[in-house]
């Protein structure tokens, strides 16, 4: 990149960025026309149906509130555990493996973050599909990782055999976001024997919604580590906990990358939350259940409405409405006080992400729709 | 640095290693040599009085209990508010300063973790002392920073004169740890007039225990970054929350690297609890005259145990035993149950900081002292 894209990309930042400023006169070569991920809109100026942010519609577990109100304050002057044992303990039971195999951080991002530094920081270029978690191109600009984007296929699935065979290193959002659409467990292990010699970072953000985990492929294969979060189907957007699975080589090297970035990312309540949401199965499996039925409604819905909506496996759909665009119905159901995620960008701007939320907020949603198309 | 002494320097890394595996083989060129920051001891075979992490012995404001008893758990589903607003706000009105100028993380240690790589990721090299807060040179070690070390003088005061021209930036820890000597805001200032076009970092952890703040100085000077934590004079070591104040511009920057790193470090309930404790300015400025009080007293003890013990405006002090090394004295303070922290490292080794505790933590320290003295 010359001077003058770096010019017009820092405008573009500048711009991005929430305050409007111009930049400080002390930026380093590490804003170098870093253009920052940016989250689902969250306007104050009314009451909305939210389904814009793929948050969870019911409350966390009701274990978290005891935890919360058997928490003793006064231990907050003492610093966290910086081995995280509890919380690594329950999920180690949950998802039967070791807790040496296991890493905690703040939320799934920070994860995914601390990996990139860890291990796509070489010489090869990390590989990922064209239209995934936009985050993932942000890290790589923030840590100089280079990176080689593949084109979905035409049905929207991930292309593999076209990933090209000398990756430093394989991204694969499962169930991919904002599509939907998930990879089987079959899939993912043909990945990780095709590229014995390359990380595959599998982002189980949305896997309990109907995919299937490739956390039981961690004890084969030492090329893989899979990561979750809290915030979807456990109801803990608000507490910023995460956790990855993986070799116990892979979790040393985001151990040095923790110590050497922030020695205690989660506070003592949120891993208390953490550790009561993970004991809480049944709780966690209803929330699922729940939110894949109320998925199956709005799909068909949506279909009788005429909208292509992909497969998903996840806590939300991608879905083409017919007989508007996708811009002007955003819009006109925003005015309505309903949200839901639009992208202006190439080959996603027909298509609108709904995030599942309660029966009643879906029936909105549809109703919302209905009178739209009607006006139309 | 050659290929030998990355080898060497990645054994060295191993055996820091937390797990002490040896690393991944998928670690990228980040992790190339990065020996982690090492945080104090926290054993758990049995009950101790812990000097040794600068933690406050006193618990938090009565009003983060109340924060945490009337949160209401069901909004943890829901991400943080991304503009910390209401944080933001408590905190501008405490130090009366405008909420542009201030900017939220998880601990100070995320926030100048974030400086450094959004100010000091250009050619020149990062300045600061030879002895001071071991995270520095880590920072600099994982963001391929350069630094340039200077040496304290031989009062360990701060030797700016021979900080050189050429300073990419500037760190200063005020008060300075582990020596505990504070630098006065006047000379603060000169370090801003004397290097105006280059980015000053105080790192003020420990300033409200007697230390001037330089927080003002944001107000006039563009090239001031102040950061605080609440872990230390607000007990909230275990909440994880700290703030910088300084010019806009720099807020911005900021913000730009934390939303291309991960866009929501502080939850839902730390923000209530940090909102509390900083809004509760009594209760703060008490807890600190107590901790003032009972350093006082501890360093009169120690002096008449024939210890040096350096001016200090922190809630620790540092301290060189006389007629028993500063290693055998932690270590048999540390069989009688009372941690302190030792560093065998060069010029460091004669001394121990000690936290101040509590009146009886501390009286239990002196008499521990004096029986080990005794039967030398």
């Amino acid at each position: 990149m010359n001077g003058k894209q770096n010019a017009a990309k820092r405008i573009f930042t500048s711009e991005n960025n929430k305050k409007g400023k111009t930049m400080s006169r002390f930026d380093g070569k590490m804003l170098d026309g870093l253009v920052p991920y940016v989250a689902g809109e969250r306007p104050k100026d009314m009451k909305y149906i939210k389904l814009n942010t793929n948050e969870n519609p019911y409350s966390p577990s009701p274990k978290v509130k005891e935890a919360i109100d058997n928490f003793d304050y006064s231990t907050l002057k003492l610093y966290p555990d910086p081995d995280v044992s509890e919380l690594r303990e329950a999920i180690g039971e949950f998802y039967d493996v070791k807790t040496e195999n296991i890493f905690c951080g703040n939320s799934s991002d920070e994860i995914i973050a601390m990996a990139f530094m860890a291990f796509f920081t070489g010489d090869k270029p990390l590989v990922f599909p064209d239209i995934t978690y936009s985050f993932y191109p942000v890290w790589c600009d923030i840590f100089g990782i280079k990176k080689q984007i593949v084109s979905l296929k035409d049905d929207w699935t991930i292309d593999f055999e076209n990933f090209p065979k000398n990756a430093g290193g394989i991204v694969i959002c499962n169930p991919n976001a904002p599509t939907g659409i998930a990879v089987k467990r079959a899939q993912v292990e043909e990945v990780l024997q095709k590229f014995p010699d390359t990380l595959i970072l599998c982002d189980e953000a949305y896997i309990d919604f109907g995919g299937e985990s490739s956390t039981e492929l961690t004890k084969k294969h030492d090329n893989l580590l899979v990561v979750h979060t809290l915030s979807k189907s456990r109801s803990l957007a608000g507490a910023r906990v995460g956790f990855a699975i993986g070799n116990a080589k892979l979790i040393s090297s985001l151990n040095v990358i923790k110590n050497s970035f922030n020695s205690y990312t989660i506070d003592r309540l949120a891993l208390k939350i953490a550790v009561a949401a993970v004991k809480d199965r049944e709780y966690f499996e209803n929330c699922c259940k729940k939110v894949i039925g109320t998925r199956n409604w709005a799909v068909v819905q949506l279909k009788e409405l005429g909208f292509d909506v992909l497969d998903s496996s996840a806590n939300f759909v991608f879905a083409r409405p017919a007989g508007i665009s996708a811009e002007e119905l955003y819009k006109k159901l925003k005015a309505n006080g309903i949200l839901v995620r639009f992208w202006n960008k190439p080959k996603i701007s027909d298509w609108l992400r709904i995030t599942i939320g309660t029966d009643g907020e879906m029936k909105a949603l549809i109703d919302g729709v209905k009178e739209i198309l009607t006006a139309c």
